[in-house]
């Protein structure tokens, strides 16, 4: 990448006051080579319009968040949850997105384990399609707090181990908000070399003010960032960074002030 | 034991509205054969009445909560958080308490690993105090979300590794809360036989409402009880089995309808 923050991009899950337009042209300005977008926000303008903006505005689409959800108490909804992550792979597709983020849960009944088999399952037949469309799934190991309510998925040697039981074209996301407190984790990334797809990053508070929207600005918790990027290099990763930060005081920013606090603690805390 | 409800214990922590004293004895006449008890709700009779008064009652005392937040900024403030875990030992000697559980953690600033070394050494120095004094040292892995802000060991291989780095008289304890999200539970506690010294159980509530008091009553959320206490068990462990639940709606209920609840509710999802 060549703009003027090098690796570092931002999630708009983290500058949600802005349309997607309106993000991308923020980006752009503030020297960001890449967003990672959210499907609940490429309309009015649909991802073929979203993707040919970003082009000409020279950002990148570094990841689209998200596809997922696999489990379903019955096969009704099951084949709905299926047709829904064949239109997720088909909009990366059409806005030229780097990976398809998967959140791999939660488990339709308290069976954990039958839980864990129906999203291999899924995602193994959604690899088939995402495949030929030359869509790079990404499973997203989440944070143990989530998973009761979103990922069965919540370690990186399980996300490794899952992504490596289906040939070709699954990999995973390393974010550090879920991912920092494994006592393994730089086994686990030297484990995981040539199958990171993208890194996000977030700070953790302490304590946790919030179960879902309680992530840091970087910096501002107990996280050692520079760190977490340095094992995420070392599996040969050097793609865009994104910063995605679930927090309603961000959320409330100016997004123009965000991308800048954003890119000066970047600078200060991980690059 | 011969209580009426078995291997039932509840954690003092779960009904704070009643004072030690009488914690006890509503134990006693609603059949549990053991309780939890915390050192902060041990005035003003103090650990030797107490632990009379429960041996009268023919309730055992199964732990007592809790000792460590080992790490510390300064040597000062360390002295004085080891001379206090002395007083824990002293205390769970003197009340006749089967285990003092630790809270190992959190570190005292972003080197999680640096924290880590801290708890083994303060953790050692502790054994070599309580082992004499015959209180078996409890190691308590927290669930992941507490790795901030409260314990920096997050996975049962990692307690059991801090436990068996220590030469006798340190084990585990085995909560529910914290370690059901364990995709590899099966194989961590087949590891952990003989070194169980204590099980804990409380429910998953999802989405978790709370970080700190959003734990469910037994059967209200997304755990397999019954399947964690038969892994506890396979590990040879066959004592009391205490119910923690740190949830505002449980604690303002009448204790005695707790005591019913709780019974009424493990003999259906775990016993």
């Amino acid at each position: 990448m060549n703009a003027p923050l090098g690796r570092l991009a931002m999630n708009q899950a983290t500058i949600p006051r802005w349309s997607t337009a309106q993000a991308i042209e923020g980006c752009a300005r503030a020297g960001y080579g890449a967003i990672g977008l959210w499907r609940e926000r490429l309309a009015p303008d649909g991802p073929g319009r979203l993707g040919a903006r970003a082009h000409t505005a020279g950002v990148a689409i570094s990841s689209l968040c998200r596809g997922g959800w696999f489990c379903a108490p019955d096969d009704a909804s099951r084949r709905r949850r299926a047709a829904d992550n064949r239109r997720a792979v088909d909009e990366a597709a059409e806005i030229g997105a780097a990976m398809l983020v998967l959140v791999c849960g939660p488990a339709a009944t308290k069976d954990l384990a039958a839980g864990r088999r129906e999203v291999a399952d899924a995602l193994a037949e959604l690899a088939a399609y995402a495949r030929p469309a030359g869509v790079p799934l990404a499973v997203e190991p989440m944070h143990p707090m989530y998973c009761g309510d979103r990922s069965v998925v919540v370690t990186l040697p399980q996300a490794l181990a899952l992504a490596r039981s289906i040939p070709g074209g699954v990999g995973v996301v390393l974010d550090s908000y879920h991912l920092w407190w494994d006592p393994d984790l730089e086994a686990a990334t030297a484990a995981a070399t040539g199958a990171v797809l993208g890194v996000q990053l977030a700070d953790w508070l302490a304590p946790p003010p919030h179960p879902l929207e309680g992530r840091g600005m970087l910096g501002d918790g107990t996280i050692e960032l520079r760190r977490f990027l340095r094992l995420a290099d070392a599996t040969g990763y050097d793609g865009p960074v994104e910063v995605e930060i679930f927090n309603p005081a961000v959320w409330d920013a100016d997004p123009e002030e965000t991308l800048a606090v954003v890119a000066r603690r970047f600078a200060e805390h991980v690059a």
